[in-house]
């Protein structure tokens, strides 16, 4: 299990298939929510939380509240993209997060995204496991 | 509630966005498979059978078991299309049907489609609603 | 040609398949961005403009460049949503639109949205066809 | 660039996100068609061709032609698969592969995909590298 530090920043890797892609020769615009997500799922990995495991065993699920996201300049088919994720607030049942992807030093796009932490039995909000907010100086 | 004779075809229209194509301009093979199964959604509401009633009240699921699909010709941006269901062979637990996907007079893609009938509760082989299979002489 | 006045806002239908959903049983983040692109698609054709003609004999695109969204409650399997399209500020070469998603009075979800009006041939900005605008007091 | 001899497997994992899945709890049917183009994409990388610069700089362009797909045991969220490729005919202008998809020994889906070698400026048959078949009695 890796700890994150605060403001440390979790980059994921993804590369740009057909299947992304559309008739414009570009990333589809919804698209770059699926590779944010999946940064997202593998930071949770990285923090030794299985998104499977957590909700069958932990009842606990995570559902995307609010994002704001910018496309700068858009990624095509076989690029090679880095999909970063850092926490910038903690809360009680939900965090904020910002989420970038890049290819190589030029910024494709950057989101800022509020997550809830969800009960998954009766969708309430649900205390976000400690393990996943940056460390505070007093941590609750 | 519309009863579909044997060997009767449903036709439905979808037209092709963004979402659907690829960086070669042309709708992504994976693609037609979500066109085809909306057609059979349809088909089912046609019936009298909404999909989500089916799950939560009768624990009937359907799931798809082979595919064999053939692409002639690519669907664009943009194309209004129409995708047929006809109802081939209907067994206890399974029916097999063709779907083709036309625009205007032009054949694009077609398929043979088997598709399970499960309990959703065990995912085991669920007997099909009589009322989905084509009409025979002396229906049970 | 249907003549859109200012502040008037167009609607489309658009049910939920199975496509759309994921393994938390409702509709997925990024897809309601789909939905919301139909909307604005069909927009186009109901101003008399069809996306695939615009690209290939006038050279205009579109693009996202930014998008605000708020997801407040989830849409689920077989529901029949209406997503509307709100133009609220027409510049030069992009516009600001808002976008909800409804199913009956609920509101789903609600998103601003600015897209980008581009020359496809070279991706400079270009000019909004005047149609697409809200009306003002001197028309062009 | 690594050479793949007469019937070796390429082999390429694949995760399941939210995004792969749908309200039945399990990977939606059109997405394994997905995982096995982001397969054959990697393939080719492997065998030193990119797919992006195959288009753009060597005309080459590949398109599906033919699936026969058998679904039998479904893959979930957080599943880490193993996604396989195996030229079983090479022809001048199309290739005959099966690729299969498999969690640890289960094999969950396999296909046999029928794809063709296109000229990307006008999609005419074109001559497969042969680099990318299975070498035959004198092998270059």
């Amino acid at each position: 299990m890796t700890a994150l530090f605060p403001g440390e920043t979790f980059r994921f890797p993804v590369r740009v298939y057909y299947e992304d892609t559309d008739a414009a020769g570009v990333v589809y615009y919804a698209n770059y929510l699926k590779f944010m997500e999946r940064a997202r799922t593998e930071w949770l990995s990285a923090k030794g939380f299985e998104i499977e495991v957590l909700e069958r065993e932990h009842r606990i699920a995570f559902a995307v509240r609010r994002v704001e996201i910018e496309y700068l300049r858009p990624a095509r088919l076989g690029d090679r993209l880095e999909v970063s994720f850092t926490v910038v607030e903690g809360r009680r049942a939900s965090l904020v997060a910002d989420q970038e992807i890049r290819r190589g030093a030029e910024t494709l796009t950057r989101a800022r995204i509020t997550v809830a932490c969800l009960d998954s039995a009766n969708w309430r909000p649900s205390r976000i496991p400690a393990a996943l907010l940056p460390h505070t100086e007093n941590p609750a």
